[in-house]
């Protein structure tokens, strides 16, 4: 019979799993911030105390990996997986900021494309967290999240291209550019999680 | 008696001096660069010449982590901290080439709320690089520095704000968002160099 | 007699020069792209198959190292190695992206001058990828890339000068900055490859 047993912390997949809900909730604050009428003020509020939420569960996996002397895997998967779930965080508070002070009043409807690409890779992440612990499945995550970032490269040359094609304003094109690679960055940082997760996955089977 | 003996090549903690002292000197410079009637020219030069003797300090560090047998804190760390401040005089030496290269003449007033917070930043943490010896009085400066992070972003946002809020030429916001966001990179970079230490204090206390 | 022998998986040296040869095609679609009358949705395209080509050859070496007992040098490093090459390769991309995507009609002759310090870092890069092997003539190869990287830095200076020299339109140098952003980054990620070889090289001498 061939035990292979390891005590271990495991509450680390716990806050792992609320490390991604927090983006879940940051997804879903960056569609209100698209939908029209939206109060930017009040939604960038929000964003904001969700961000600083997802920022005391990283310091807390933080603190935890200093403090706990067996951990699930590697010391350095954990920080690299807890700073990547955060910098999602961070990249869509970006560029829920920047619709915020740079005052744009219209975004191009073609934007809410990349926000569900977005809410539909937090909702895998988050499903996939507890998935860490019997390293099951993990698989599939990280190939749905890799299609869903080309969905989102191919949306992201298609907006760019309609936002260069001459029919806004150059101050418009400034601001909608960086709002438009801000969503892009998003999504690459999703992607990033899917790697690290994959590299975590090939390290401990 | 619980004797604690390690010994070590203490130059590392004034090579780190030292490299911090070459970021006071450049956020001087950068003062100096968006100071009316400045000689943008001139200043430039003074810059990279900064940026050059940071660059040796730096190299004099990796240097002696790859010759130098038993070292204070881990050599991967000692890395990361050399290129941490390297990285604040790289973002600072990007900002006055921009001003210069941009040929820019009039800067808004309240970028220098952004220089005064580098200028701090840079005081800080050379004054700080000698308790890594002892590593005490490092927690008061991460939390300053934080602090500072924190009064930097919000100067930031009311910054950029002001630059898209139609009193500026279209030409003129282009140039300056760059300018902008390169002084908060700088800021940024203070933080991250704070981080670092943070994780080398906590990991050797 | 100094016997120093260490089993190695030889085909980490192959991989690592196909993963440059990568870039020496990614670095002459660039110039097509860069030359006058071309079909740039063709040449993107082409540049989209040696950017996938690339990947796969990345793929390769991690699949390897996770599957490999003893590799020529350090596990970490040979990550870093194939990550930075397929860095470059990625901004070159990039580059080809953005001329297509912006609708760049005309783009100024001096960018040919980035494209040729490209083409000339990615020959060297090749050239050198089979002295890992013995360690020999590496600091060459460095001291190289870095004298390039400075050649390519002036010129960056040059066209950004000019670029904001008022002859453009401001939606044209919005579009341009990207694009001669996007070389100097593919130009600095080279440098970043040469420093990676460095490293290994001291390291492992």
């Amino acid at each position: 019979m061939g035990l292979r047993f390891r005590p271990v912390d495991a509450t680390f997949y716990d806050l792992f799993t609320q490390s991604a809900n927090h983006l879940v909730r940051g997804a879903e604050l960056l569609a209100q911030m698209l939908s029209e009428g939206a109060d930017h003020a009040a939604v960038a509020t929000e964003m904001r105390e969700a961000e600083h939420a997802a920022d005391e569960t990283t310091h807390e996996i933080v603190r935890r990996v200093n403090s706990t002397f067996i951990t699930p895997f590697d010391r350095e998967d954990i920080y690299s997986l807890a700073s990547g779930l955060d910098d999602v965080m961070d990249r869509m508070d970006e560029v829920v900021d920047m619709i915020l002070l740079y005052e744009v009043q219209v975004l191009p409807t073609e934007l809410s494309d990349q926000v569900e690409v977005l809410q539909r890779c937090a909702e895998l992440t988050a499903a996939s967290m507890p998935n860490l612990r019997s390293m099951k499945s993990l698989e599939e995550f990280w190939i749905e999240i890799n299609r869903l970032e080309n969905a989102g490269d191919k949306n992201h040359r298609r907006i760019l291209a309609n936002l260069f094609s001459g029919e806004h304003k150059t101050i418009e094109v400034l601001k909608l550019k960086d709002i438009v690679e801000g969503l892009e960055n998003s999504i690459d940082a999703f992607e990033k999680v899917a790697t690290i997760v994959e590299q975590i996955a090939v390290k401990e089977s």
